[in-house]
């Protein structure tokens, strides 16, 4: 199990704007590159470097394989500035959030279903990816303490279930039953989990524990 | 693209209790105990023949590789008598419904779970997946049907947008967030999808079209 905040063996810190950072930005935007125009399955180490003008023995050395150039890739990715929408209204935040995940997973080629694809293959791939979930879930809690404090949804109001509710049912037909997009479904998926929270379907106890 | 009703190439049409099926029979059960041993990336059709005691050369003319086994195989499974539940409420359903796809996804090993993931691997298992789904979205299309015959949410209720919203969760949860099972979980999604249906966060506009 990989910590969450493990690195590639033998990594060194990137310092930003040096050569280190430079040779990791470059070797990323090849892995990208390679696995838009192949999928997870035709990426190799070999073409990755090839592609970022590095020694592949330095590729080797400090992302071990695919999987760990594609953990250290979504590791970058998910050390960003994002911030979940700020629409005014549960309904609103939530419909903005799904219509990022559909564009995402609707792009052609779709990094995000690559990557998602490329997790039922490679271990360190699929941690990298539930570390980058999780942060976004856990960013978006704000989303639902907002509407707490608006009065449209009860107190105690567990965010990441409602988080999920509203998310699991684009992700469910992109990525998993492969429906062709229908565009009304980010917005179709917000309400339904918005309404439910209104009533009180993602309530935890009150008390510790 | 294949049709939903494709079958193998030159594969007969197994006759029950005949030697095709018998064969048939016997390595599909390989196929899925080599596939609950190995996973997708561990399942070939040497290991499956050898196994089912079937020539390897027979393996590879009816079903051309593991994509094929695994397509016949989910296409054998799909062509059963399952029933949706039928508690005497929508919530009952779906919670029982919920319940079914939590088992099988927790299940150690869970073929259903090595399934899903050889989905992303081979696009006849692909297809495979995605008619089983399609056919158990639309065999419980009834229970929305009772539902709605019992008043307990509005008509023009559409079926498959709130079975996706009550199932999706714990699919999520299990396949793409791989968190740790939470018991409670089916019957948390399946209340929040009949909380939103009943709300009317389902139906759909009147009329032709």
């Amino acid at each position: 199990m990989t910590s969450p905040t493990s690195r590639p063996q033998d990594a060194p810190r990137p310092r930003p704007g040096g050569r280190t950072a430079r040779i990791r930005g470059r070797v990323h935007e090849a892995t990208l590159a390679e696995l838009a125009e192949h999928g997870f399955a035709g990426v190799t180490v070999e073409a990755v470097a090839l592609r970022a003008g590095v020694h592949r023995a330095t590729v080797y050395r400090r992302w071990g394989d695919v999987g760990g150039l594609l953990a250290d890739f979504l590791d970058a990715a998910g050390d960003d500035e994002w911030e979940p929408p700020d629409t005014g209204s549960l309904r609103g935040d939530l419909t903005a959030l799904n219509r990022e995940v559909f564009d995402a997973l609707t792009a052609r080629p779709s990094v995000v279903a690559a990557l998602i694809a490329a997790s039922f293959h490679s271990q360190k791939a699929e941690h990298a990816q539930r570390r980058l979930w999780e942060d976004r879930y856990a960013r978006c809690a704000v989303l639902v303490t907002r509407a707490v404090a608006r009065g449209e949804i009860p107190p105690r109001t567990d965010p990441r279930r409602l988080l999920v509710a509203a998310t699991a049912p684009v992700y469910h037909e992109l990525v998993l039953l492969r429906t062709t997009p229908d565009p009304g479904l980010p917005d179709l998926a917000a309400g339904a989990a918005a309404l439910a929270a209104g009533g009180g379907a993602f309530t935890v106890p009150d008390g510790p524990g």
